[in-house]
């Protein structure tokens, strides 16, 4: 393991996350909020521990797979850590735990909030609630590749273990001028949505967080009621419309660019998408039509259209309460909360590409009973799909589904209903925010014992890093031996002082 | 597809049946119940229909794992529709779709019914009921083999279409003979509990009746409280210990009566599933001590034992209202409704060897991260597992959670809640009979849809058979160019007359 490569790029995040926090301070100032000072002062501390651990550039280079998941999994870490110490300082979410949690929500972009009383927050910290969505959204080690020049190998592991979907493509050959190019879109689909509220009336500080919540797919609002605060069709249709966007694989938006329409529509990824939403919202609106809109089946299609995009791109914003709606359109929701977006959008879940590969690898089993000697190959988007790609699916799979039941049975000991501890687990697993019942869009996190805290904290996180990085950093695996080698390193780094 | 051979093996399921409707026409001479004459008539009509069938016996012995698989899944539907008909004729289930239901849930050992006042059953109806949980159990066409002298390949194609398990082990080398060893074994079980149940006072149609309900893994109880209905603890405990014996593997058994007593207890399913049963027990009755036992842990262990051997067994007899308990104890029940027991008994779910697979080979995959080009192979019972079992396992469980998804889609839109809808499904597809709230111990499933109830027929089915045989049966695969087939043949009949 190469502790000081994995140092120096802990340091490099304190550095971006330093700059981050500027962005607050400079709310503060504007609205003359004293808690300015605060952000300020965190900001300095994560600039020093910083600036200390990327003094020198570590010259061994050598840095393999499990080094990139380590690192990976320690940065969000890190900056859910330190980038809940404003919460904290300034009051304003008493117990460290809640503001960690808080934090983590915003940056693995769940937007599940322990908080009680949004309007009752500062406005530099509710920016800072929500511009943690848009930072974790495309991912901070991106970022970081895209601005910091880092040779050798780890530059893909640490794409790959930050980066959604079954397989990672580059855009182009070079690593760190994919990263620009993603990074250059998110902007300026942002700065787009932000145009648009501000054209349907929406005041400036909830356009620029708004649009920040939904290209995260984060879902923190900075209103109580959520998108429902802004009684305009307008306003909430376009906030479903970029849901939906920023569900989508960012080399969609890349094959656009570069003229490559035709290509960029055969995408079997973003046809399954359109179809999943397309029948999940007239499932759903032909289920609440008559009991919750009167039959007005305009009304209802909104509302079925705007919490379908909200749910299967994991944001979690909400203009009605999805939780009270009969079973069987709340049972699609929860299903979509696993589907989740695409592959290389923002999105969370499973991702759809890796639904359809389990469906198609599934589908060719009985094939090959039927047809025992034929030879059944897994195709998407007319290519050939290697195993290794499928027998990763699968795992995955597997494994979100183990972690799912095994977090399910600790937060049950809370004593919570059924549909409360299923969905407050697939909520924070899948990034979406909002569940049934308890932590429903009008409930929250707030009443979760510190324990069930801890393990939600850890499904966010697992969730919006894929599992592996996670479940890695704490496997006995990786650290067998490990404890020795560093007590090694320590002894050498004495003698050689 | 070798339509005559598939023919002739349904004439000998048709004859089967109507000597095992022989058992019914006796209990109700015995009990002087006019119903008798039904079902010597369906017993008639059987034994003529499956007469016809069997005259020739097809002399093209191609029989490929499709025709296994297709015949298994025929019979069962077959034998659900045909045994179904006394219920209807004698009026006691008014709709001929409750009776299939009843019918499908005895034969595949669920133990779900329709039945809102089983007390009002005529006896012989209840022990007919009963009846083919226990012909259900070990499956009708090991017995089939056990005792018709079949030859070919197909043989084998039958016995692992029908048995539970990621893997068919034969006991010894013949197949007829192994399949009269599970008989013996299964016989002999069963003999044994009525005599231990007789000695605790019960009656002896109530004893008889509750074996078959145990041995069959099925939970159909002559009484509408279940075994609650028995207030002695011995009787309860008694059932408790043979529901978790007949849900371990018959293997075990066969080696315990070879002497081979050190081998048997080796095995890694039987030591995993005695693991999960004790830390379920502790779980629950540490939860619900307190609230419902007013801290009797004596009461509530017993309790707790009776209802996580019945679910793990998926057998389904009930003592209490588990429906009730905390929402802790209820997920750990979910989960064991999934779990199941032991590949190889005649109980239902994932089974416990191919959870402990997909541990494993998800375990396998977090270790190749962190070493590379480590070689990490599969083990159970200190044997490598095949790279293809594994890939069977994964698939099994993935059509599990997709049937599970598509089902629970269907019903939810009958409109009862969450815990009704997700339980009913869980607890048809895996086998086990009662859910929670609605389809709870003191439930029933008389309520739902029709369409409901044919998707849950279905998973009953589905669950039994080990998903592929009726997925074969209705996918189009199987079918292409099979409609041609039949025709082609018939009119080569019409011309050979």
């Amino acid at each position: 393991m190469n502790y000081r490569m994995i140092l120096y790029l802990l340091g490099w995040i304190l550095n971006i996350q330093s700059v981050c926090l500027l962005l607050p301070v400079a709310v503060g100032i504007f609205y003359g909020e004293a808690q300015w000072k605060v952000f300020a002062l965190v900001a300095l501390a994560s600039l020093v521990c910083g600036i200390l651990l990327t003094l020198k550039k570590p010259k061994r280079n050598v840095f393999y797979m499990k080094e990139g998941f380590v690192t990976v999994a320690l940065s969000w870490l890190l900056m859910s850590l330190f980038g809940a110490v404003p919460f904290y300082l300034t009051k304003e979410i008493p117990f460290y735990l809640d503001a960690v949690f808080e934090m983590a929500s915003g940056y693995t972009t769940t937007g599940a909030s322990i908080l009680t009383n949004i309007e009752a927050m500062s406005q530099c910290s509710l920016f800072w609630r929500s511009f943690s969505h848009w930072i974790g959204g495309m991912g901070v080690l991106v970022f970081l590749i895209a601005i910091v020049p880092l040779t050798g190998g780890h530059v893909m592991s640490l794409m790959k273990a930050e980066s959604p979907g079954p397989s990672v493509e580059k855009l182009v050959p070079r690593v760190r001028q994919t990263a620009f190019i993603l990074y250059s879109i998110y902007f300026a689909m942002t700065l787009l949505e932000i145009m648009l509220l501000l054209a349907g009336g929406m005041p400036w500080f909830d356009a620029i967080t708004t649009a920040f919540g939904t290209a995260g797919t984060g879902g923190f609002s900075v209103r109580s009621l959520s998108i429902g605060y802004y009684q305009s069709h307008y306003l909430q249709t376009v906030v479903t419309a970029f849901m939906l966007l920023f569900g989508v694989n960012f080399s969609v938006y890349y094959l656009l660019l570069s003229n490559n329409i035709k290509k960029a529509l055969k995408s079997e990824e973003l046809r399954w998408y359109i179809c999943i939403v397309a029948v999940s919202i007239v499932c759903i609106t032909w289920n609440i039509n008559r009991q919750f809109y009167g039959g007005n089946v305009y009304e209802a299609a909104h509302n079925a259209s705007f919490t379908v995009a909200s749910v299967i791109s994991t944001t979690g914003f909400a203009i009605s309460d999805f939780s009270r709606w009969p079973t069987a359109s709340r049972f699609i929701l929860f299903v979509l909360m696993f589907i989740g977006a695409n592959a290389g959008s923002t999105g969370g879940g499973i991702k759809v590409s890796r639904i359809i590969l389990l469906v198609k690898s599934s589908l060719r089993e009985i094939a090959s009973i039927v047809h025992p000697r034929g030879v059944n190959v897994v195709k998407l988007d007319k290519k050939r799909v290697g195993e290794d790609v499928i027998k990763g699916t699968r795992s995955f799979f597997i494994l979100c589904i183990l972690i799912f039941v095994v977090s399910v049975f600790i937060v049950s000991f809370d004593g919570y209903d059924f549909a409360t501890s299923l969905s407050a687990v697939a909520a924070t697993l899948n990034n979406i925010g909002p569940g049934f019942e308890l932590v429903g869009p009008v409930g929250n996190y707030a009443m979760f014992s510190p324990l069930s805290k801890i393990v939600l904290i850890f499904d966010m996180l697992a969730g919006r890093l894929e599992l592996f990085p996670m479940l890695i950093l704490f496997s006995p695996y990786t650290w067998k031996g490990g404890l020795g080698a560093i007590k090694r390193r320590l002894s050498w780094k004495k003698e050689s002082m």
